[in-house]
């Protein structure tokens, strides 16, 4: 049948790796579950190679495919560019995008530099003022503990915000054989664990508690600096082939923090934590009561209340599933929970509403240039013997 | 683009609550993550109410709708027929599509009654000389980590199986207000928390083991015998409205069981168990190691190898989501979870997989009826004081 | 410096093996960390060896020995007289004994038989009368966290008890060549799993809850019939010598239950359940709340309060450590926690406290010989194709 | 009966708060389980106070009371000086105890500032050369999963380390009117949470990775500057008086280390992480395993084994109670946990053995020195905008 009656909103997306299969299944799936103003259609898909994007917008879903991107920005027929590239590319694609009249959806990190992020953030405020909106996917707040989280504290539940603990570890490179990825060159990537899954945690760290960092302390550190070249342009699965490559990224990236209301924060990304796979950990105390979320547990959120007699105080383990909780209502009945990929649905839901109603959806390109300046700061500092280095307003 | 060019298979759904819902997610999913064989077609949603039926069809994605199952059966372009309303209709139906040629998936528990069964197994072995292929929707076997489970125990890791202990405890109807569903009517559903919930932890106990449940002895309870009817024919969700009515099936069912292989079994099914949302719980003991699977932490396995030295021995939590485990190469890199939906997604790979090499998949009819009568001495032995009581081979 | 100037208790324990260790522990500790009104003295320890327990009095402090437990019993130093030894002496010792005037601590399960325990409680009540004091030493009550479970349920938290979960899981023996062991022979141990640590589960759930077991539906079962005889004479880490020796006790009891208030409970008593060292769990879920407990992390309770709203409920994890937890405040700070001894440390509190007051204390052989009709309930109920069977009341 | 024949060692107890309990446990308690060479005595308790100190040696089971230590130090039945007071005082104390030839066993921190460190581990290396042993009480260390973490790394388990987090919190005065205490007034305690809780996690990040700390970057916060007063000279439960007391100390301590193998690390130690009361978490991720520890459920030390193949591999949960596990044969059988005082008991073993020995104990008061010297360039780093500061070798 027919979806009911109303406007369409058609997508192009460029790239088609992991990110892109991930907003492809968001794409699709937002409509079946929520009750969306504008219906998406996934209109285009853009790959440089002909074959390669061919046969992934066949698996995908994508009606038609283009192998450069401008193509895409100058169809008619799409309203929203979706940027699913590596960094490097983020500011040209975005920025033309926007000056096209396209909606933007882009990829975290923002860009892979402070000056690019700045000319990106000024185009999106240009293109805000003409009703055109842009987005940066830092998905994770759309997990519903996320969420929960974050509302807990806007309700101050938790107080005083005293002390936040946030790290993204994994260890998908902590086998020194395994082969080299765009994702370890700088040039491509802007910078290594910090940029890729520690803009996560900081995005995390504010958005819950709705503090700004405003200082930081920290080391960046290499462990491997050579690694086998790939056997073929593949991804994170690469196999090894002949030859050794640089890397010219950080492995880890460990910082301390201040926010803007009084806390101190710690944050660490790693791809070393050997055993921890997608541990995106957060942990808020307040005067009042604290939370603790771990990715690796994505439907549950721990929550003390501090306001209990101690006798019966103790971190609860709430099962993010009730139809109370953000974003679920769509879904199954309680206990039944959701994975990895449902916060990029739900970002598709939060960012097409936003569209529909001419709002500017959360978080902006602004909000991702701040998280740029704080990675950049970061650098700053470990590039200077660790001493405290004030992030910019 | 067009997706690979192979043949389609035409799929007709009957049913569109809960369980209609989950299914669709699964066919619309399936060929975007796995290369299937056959390329499903979400032909024909079935429904009694047209309005009902049509809005769902739109928001599920299915091509066009009947109101009478039979007009499904009779039609061309279905090529399977997924049945999936209350177990009262189940025979009927499936066996209807099985005559006509028509691949089945069906809903469990397969009926509600062994006498239903019976007839649904013999139909299903006669349309299987046909090459006519039926599935009963024991979807949780299809959960990575319960796969991995029944891995481990085939290929001998936990020796020789001593215990199981199998619960499923929900809570949706702890609150004696919580209205009538057609779940807590005996000549709907069958059986109760019995049926709905203990048909699943009977199959993933014989399905993990690979044993058979020989014997039986049961107690069954209803704790709240009336329920005010509800304001609309909703489902679970649904508001209480005027009046009473009759709770004509258990709320609660406990069971001890022995397997054909020498183990002791303890089996609980439970809607009151408050505070446990889907707490699919399967711990199995063995000489050489032992397994235990929450499915409120779905996306892991503790496996505990015995064969370790005491001093480094212990459950280890296995996060069940490395390229190696069944199902998720097909999904996300390791850490990032899957959700209660992937199972039906899974299985749909396997059933559409079957088909296609012209094998009979598994849980087959014969499967459900065994577990249909593990269900039938449950209640035999409730009836008789919980005398022991034998399943039929 | 003398501790203050209060009334002594003279203690003669009877046994000195792993209990008798625990209980010297108990009695060497209580006065310097609660303020008892009696002041125990390890008067004397009694044990058939003349050497061997000669050598444990200097080990486990205790100031005389004696090698025939009656002259313990005779001896006008002793007030109270501690009964550690196997089961099929504690009626014999426990009433002469209580009929010498010497109030008694008796280990479980209180007898090896119904008859057994119905004369030892007899003699209880007798000796009550007369202001000798009994207990039997279901220890695990005394853990601050099944203090805690207590209160809840006293209070009402739970509302209506429906559910209780109750298992003990150990792995002692599921090695075939662990060897023999007075615990796996019927006359000395009674029965096997059941007794041993089945009792303690059955005490937990009763206590807990405030309810008695009513009936029951059971299974036993021996796994393996026939172990290496011990090298020497030893205890559970016993080291295997020649020749084989019977197992004539259960290896495992499983049984259902009913109690008083209309709950249904699972019991589990095992040692067979490889990877679970002393997995004493129990789950209770009522009307408002429920509770779990596992004694492999002891110093937790987890409560779920279901007056909360859904978006904020979960099984919280109570520390109980703090002074408002029963027993703590005599010990350190929050958070430090407390180990397997200390619950015999609390009983002995409990009992001398019970004592200089002229009460009686809890639980007192009464309460022990309802614990044995139930075990011999589940007995006969596994010898008759586990037909319900009441609980004489 | 008397203890086996052998030499005694007379102890003098200075102190008799929180840590003056805790030792006088262990050292009543040691002998009991473990087979010393030496026979503890308590032989005196000093304290200023006649009647309170009176009162205490009743309590705690010392034979004499002392008011002023330098009479415990002169005392001819005194062998060893065990020094449990306040930081500012371990200096003085500790170097006299030496000088008279006694034994000495400090509590950490060592002491209140580097310069008096190293007056006492010159005192104690001059005490060593005369066979006058000292060892500094960093008690953790003697957790049963802490010795198995040191030696799982020592065997080369983990590979090579490349990550440290270590965290002490609590929350004791995460409330604002919590009053002073001598533990927030600088010139008693020489720092805050840093030297208080801060020198644990200092010392077992060393002494499980086997690496020295060589720089670290810092951020030292005081949340709440003024409490009230306490009602009577108490200890950390003590009640609020009238007026208000200056805070002199950090409430909360942070940093960034790096350690001589080439491994990162974090540290936080705070009192105000709401909801956690002894939490020490430590955990280490080298090239070939991890780690884990909460001291919230002390007796489990999680291990990531990384050469297990990626299908069976997860975080285990060793429950450190068996025979094989460092101190734990002396006490219970498996499953049957230790608590917070037993690692008390566990030093004074491996104290006395030491001296029996004539060898120097771990940790040394040189180990002691090293961490304050840690503590020092914390300081010194918060002070300096969190530059990187050098810890002096």
């Amino acid at each position: 049948m027919t979806p009911p009656d109303r406007p369409t909103l058609g997508v192009g997306l460029i790239g088609h790796a992991f990110m892109g299969a991930a907003h492809s299944q968001a794409w699709r799936t937002a409509p079946h579950f929520f009750d969306l103003p504008l219906h998406p259609e996934l209109t285009v898909l853009a790959g440089r190679d002909r074959d390669r994007v061919t046969e992934a917008a066949a698996r995908l879903g994508w009606a038609s495919v283009e192998t450069d991107w401008r193509r895409v920005v100058e169809r008619d027929d799409v309203g929203l560019v979706d940027v699913c590239t590596p960094g490097d590319t983020h500011a040209e694609i975005a920025v033309a995008a926007l000056e096209a009249g396209k909606h933007v959806l882009c990829e975290k990190p923002l860009a892979n530099s402070v000056a690019e992020a700045e000319v990106m953030a000024e185009a999106a405020a240009r293109a805000a003022a003409r009703g055109v909106r842009s987005m940066v996917g830092f998905t994770y707040r759309r997990v519903p503990a996320i969420g929960l989280a974050r509302r807990l504290v806007a309700e101050g539940r938790l107080g005083q915000v005293r002390h936040v603990r946030a790290q993204y570890l994994q260890d998908w490179i902590a086998d020194p054989s395994a082969p080299m990825s765009w994702r370890l060159e700088k040039d491509k990537a802007g910078s290594g664990a910090l940029g890729d899954i520690g803009a996560h945690v900081v995005d995390l760290a504010q958005y819950v508690t709705g503090q700004a960092i405003t200082g930081v302390s920290a080391v960046l550190e290499t462990f491997v600096r050579q690694r086998p070249l790939p056997a073929s342009a593949g991804s994170l699965s690469g196999v090894a082939g002949e030859g050794m490559g640089e890397v010219t990224v950080d492995d880890a990236a460990l910082f301390l923090g201040r926010l803007s209301g009084g806390a101190l924060a710690s944050f660490e990304a790693t791809r070393f934590a050997l055993g921890r796979k997608n541990a995106i950990r957060l942990e808020v105390n307040g005067s009042e009561g604290s939370l603790a979320f771990d990715f690796e547990d994505m439907n549950v959120l721990e929550f003390f209340d501090g306001t209990e007699p101690a006798e019966r105080a103790g971190f609860r383990r709430i099962i993010v599933t009730e139809p109370e909780h953000p974003y679920v209502a769509a879904w199954w009945p309680a206990g039944h929970g959701l994975g990895y990929e449902h916060g990029f649905t739900h970002q598709v839901v939060d960012l097409v509403t936003a569209i529909a109603k001419d709002e500017d959806p959360a978080p902006s390109f602004a909000a991702g240039l701040q998280v740029q300046r704080v990675l950049d700061a970061v650098e700053r500092s470990a590039a200077n013997r660790s001493t405290w280095t004030d992030v910019p307003a």
